[in-house]
């Protein structure tokens, strides 16, 4: 235990109880304890939160049980398509890439817009420029390829609906909003949030979610909290989730859990669904969605944790 | 004069006073009247603030004074690359396109995606393709060449110093953060802001700035007022600076003089330049900038019109 407390999700969807083989919930508790371990490791020596978002979202992006990195879903043109986001909330400096091909951890390469340019955003063809100048992994488009996404594609590309979610365990027509994201706040102090998705199966159009968009899927700010966003990401983007619940609490006073309570209220009234995670600058944790599941976890400045499916 | 207003911006920079020849100063001042005069008159038939905007906006897009559409700067590459966004106050409603070559009025490919999609955000080549479909002017690349600002990318591509701004009547080393935008109040009360950039001259990585982003460059709400940004876009990015506006009144009961101000006054604290329109419920009109420039106008509820290019 200590002043430091970390969280991720691995995306809010609508997956049943009792739906899920018990082997494959396993291997998501497994895969989430892992993520928390790698970047609550980093956070128990005395590093920096933002080491410790990155470190716990490429654990995630390095599995293909969620969507994201390897295992991301497939765009409208059989291709995975990857944005991601992370900000600093000691200095608010941050950094973002969508639409990348290339690039083997997109939280990585977000992390390199935020340290090495004076931008915040690069994307598509520039954006995989700018990786591989900094030395990133690059891997062939093929990297990304899972069998069970490319079916879950295969079985939706024709139709109208984008987003549902199958494969072995995991009932037909079960929608995920799949994304993977991680806020921490480490000793010195400071909160940090990553956010990392594949976007929509079968998305079209160079389609962007909130993911990579600062204030909308991904913020942090020492002064309040930091805050990662999973869902019907264009609902997060209108209602600016992220940065909402920074302001409502600098603003009008109120707790972490009353903000993150008001501002998914304001998605659910727009018609929206999904979660988020968040910390604020003390290490309390708040985990709300508004879906029947969230992969989520959390180690608290009790030392406690926890990871879960399900409400 | 009625219950409707609208301002407008055409970017701000660091033009000095005597620099611009008079010639020069008047075909500014001529193109901001008649974009004025586009939203306006929709506005005094009863036509809507997203109607108004799009228009005024388009008659920017359509002039190479301006740093959108038509006269975009160009990017590392030697091509125009254009972001544009949109927002109804009314049921919060957004669209936005990024890094696209041949829409010709990039902010009605954004007014597209709003009211044609479920999408808020469509980037580079499957923007263009959307935009294709819905039927939009496509035009060749070739259509957003200006001489004057392709000789002021040549004179810049090997360097470091993306941003200059020169040309006929405006003095070497100029820097302009050309952007346009539009704001405004409709007689049924609903606000709306528009956005349509052609980025940094010079940019490269697909950089993509704070236009096309909601709550950074560009928001609207009812509720409180609409806003639209010019500037360092990564500051206004940073700072969720257009959303920024609109919660620190709802939350704080600030005014838009208030809220204007606090919102610049963060952005500079960062080490930030540019400005804003922005448009509250009641008309009240509020154009900070702390540049010595920027290219603006408005008419206000009691029917008064002005632009201007210096403090």
């Amino acid at each position: 235990m200590g002043n430091y407390a970390i969280a991720i999700h691995g995306g809010a969807g609508t997956l049943m109880p009792g739906t899920v083989s018990p082997e494959k919930e396993k291997e998501f508790h497994d895969k989430l304890s892992e993520s928390l371990q790698a970047g609550y490791n980093i956070l128990s020596k005395g590093g920096s939160a933002v080491d410790a978002v990155e470190a716990a979202v490429r654990v995630m992006e390095d599995s293909p049980l969620f969507n994201s990195g390897k295992g991301s879903v497939f765009n409208s043109d059989g291709i995975n398509e990857m944005d991601a986001a992370i900000m600093n909330g000691k200095n608010l400096k941050a950094g973002a890439i969508a639409e990348v091909h290339t690039v083997r951890n997109p939280i990585s390469g977000a992390r390199a817009v935020m340290e090495k340019t004076k931008h915040v955003l690069l994307a598509s063809a520039g954006a995989e420029k700018f990786a591989k100048e900094m030395g990133l992994e690059i891997v062939d488009p093929s990297y990304f390829y899972d069998e069970e996404r490319h079916q879950q594609w295969l079985a939706t590309k024709d139709t109208d609906s984008p987003n549902s979610w199958a494969g072995d365990g995991i009932p037909e027509g079960t929608k995920k909003y799949g994304t993977v994201g991680c806020v921490a706040l480490d000793n010195q102090g400071n909160v940090a949030a990553a956010t990392s998705t594949g976007g929509i199966n079968n998305k079209k159009f160079g389609r962007v979610g909130d993911a990579p968009l600062i204030g909308a899927g991904t913020y942090a700010n020492n002064k309040t909290c930091a805050v990662s966003c999973t869902g019907e990401g264009e609902y997060f983007i209108r209602n600016v989730v992220a940065y909402d619940i920074s302001a409502l609490m600098e603003y009008k006073g109120l707790t972490l859990a009353q903000a993150t309570a008001e501002a998914m209220k304001k998605v659910a009234l727009l018609g929206g669904e999904g979660g988020l995670i968040s910390i604020d600058n003390q290490g309390t944790i708040c985990t709300p969605f508004n879906t029947s599941s969230m992969f989520r976890g959390w180690i608290n400045t009790a030392g406690e944790k926890f990871t879960g499916v399900f409400r």
